[in-house]
């Protein structure tokens, strides 16, 4: 714990993306071009938000780096994919991702299809594999976590987010319809990131679980909100993907819902809310505490 | 095992049927274009051959209904999702599929896309709940269910072998690499279904999973040499897909490879491999037999 966030998030970050050059096949095996792709599409860049959530909620219930590579490069596997399919032409045809061509671009677009589609097995290959250092009733926590990771996933997560965000295009939202396609397309995730590494672990009294759940949903939801205001205030050059491309493509925001003050605001309160549910933990939520305030003053 | 082979495919594909109703979300929930779709995509047609296979598997462990429903949906929904993708613009470009409309014509693109991805987050979801009647170790079961269908649906499988596909367009293939192709493509899937049917009954011997999984293998192959006989023999109206395709396509096919007699020839060598197979089962895989037979007769 003695160790300064700025040092303690470069060593998840640096440990992750080991993780998954491991995890992931090699570029010379049989479908080399799209085993090549899916390396292209995962490795060397991006923030590792949801990973490192992983890595700070198992600090928690005291989970070892060995258990938490799983839970932290399966939700990294998901997140990827949806990237790659969402950049696809016929979602939002984007050339730009993490500073470089897009895996569609790079590659092709049936390539792209099945990197997506090969991240999301590779996500449940990784978490049905022996837990390395896990907690001693392993295979019932596994099955915990893929059951929280596909349902983050699928139409009734992540996915139904963007199914959500697809149909209002050009249509006003209002705030508790903004937060559900948010809560889905992106909350979603985050919130199993978190989970996902607590389950790596001591198992949790129920409380805490839920006061843990409570943290994740406004960090999940302050995420989008700061993603909302950096859309129109940052440049392209700094996100390293295309910026003010939800406004212009009439897509509601909070910025557009709020006005960028009100947005600012309401960032503001979220991270005071997310915060507060840590009040149980005590030292053992240092990192995420400081993940949340990462989170809210980050600039990229 | 009194029942017909007719009437026993009839009842599973009827319980599958059920079992895929009630998995599904219902139409009406938020996001309800997408769960419409995925329901489109998914109820009312097809011949559930991976369904049925996992049933006749778990003859071989004496697994109940109850448990099979799940392998069965979980390994379905993954075969769904692969023709929803499978038939987009960027991939094969199709308009019929099970005698209606492919999913991107009757909805849109970006549905099909996400209607593909949740169906693969569906399968997980339902190998990771409660496994109703299963073993007595069934978290530990259903992790390696898990294993298997991820491993079965990834670019080491099913999506690897789609990637060759594509890759292959145009190409002359040797039998051993066309093999290997389909062995991914197709054989993958097959083999899971076997093999997630049989977890969900008694421990087997390693003798016996040994000679489970060689009729697996081979019942895998002698699918897609069936299916490139019909391809070539059959109409799209028989088919309920379009007919002719592959070839159309110039893609490699057992029967450009091998001619039609050669091709006919090399099915009934599988079709006898495939029972020799069954031998160490008795009356334990008499499904399994039957379905073998099934599948290298069908005549569509």
């Amino acid at each position: 714990m003695s160790q300064a966030f700025p040092e303690w998030m470069a060593e998840v970050q640096a440990r992750t993306e080991a993780a998954l050059a491991r995890y992931l096949p090699v570029a010379e095996s049989i479908p080399a071009r799209l085993h090549q792709a899916m390396r292209y599409s995962t490795l060397g860049g991006g923030k590792r938000v949801r990973p490192l959530l992983a890595f700070a909620a198992g600090e928690i219930t005291g989970a070892l780096p060995e258990a938490l590579d799983a839970a932290a490069c399966a939700v990294e596997c998901i997140h990827v994919y949806s990237l790659v399919h969402d950049d696809m032409p016929c979602m939002d045809d984007d050339v730009l991702r993490r500073g470089r061509a897009t895996c569609h671009v790079e590659y092709d677009e049936p390539t792209a299809l099945l990197v997506g589609d090969s991240l999301q097995s590779l996500a449940f290959d990784i978490l049905s594999r022996p837990l390395r250092c896990g907690p001693a009733d392993a295979p019932t926590r596994q099955i915990e976590m893929v059951r929280v990771l596909a349902r983050a996933s699928g139409s009734c997560g992540m996915a139904g987010g963007q199914a959500i965000d697809l149909a209002s295009v050009g249509k006003p939202l209002s705030q508790p319809e903004l937060e559900l396609m948010h809560a889905l397309k992106t909350g979603a995730l985050i919130r199993a990131a978190v989970l996902l590494g607590a389950l790596c672990g001591k198992a949790m009294p129920e409380a805490e679980h839920d006061a843990l759940d409570r943290f994740a949903k406004r960090a999940g939801l302050l995420f989008q909100v700061v993603d909302d205001i950096l859309d129109c205030t940052a440049s392209t050059a700094t996100l390293g993907k295309t910026a003010g491309k939800d406004a212009a493509a009439d897509k509601p925001t909070y910025v557009s819902l709020l006005g960028l003050e009100g947005a600012q605001r309401f960032a503001g309160e979220l991270e005071s809310e997310a915060m507060a549910s840590l009040a149980p933990f005590g030292a053992r939520s240092q990192r995420l505490a400081e993940l949340a305030a990462f989170i809210a003053h980050r600039k990229f």
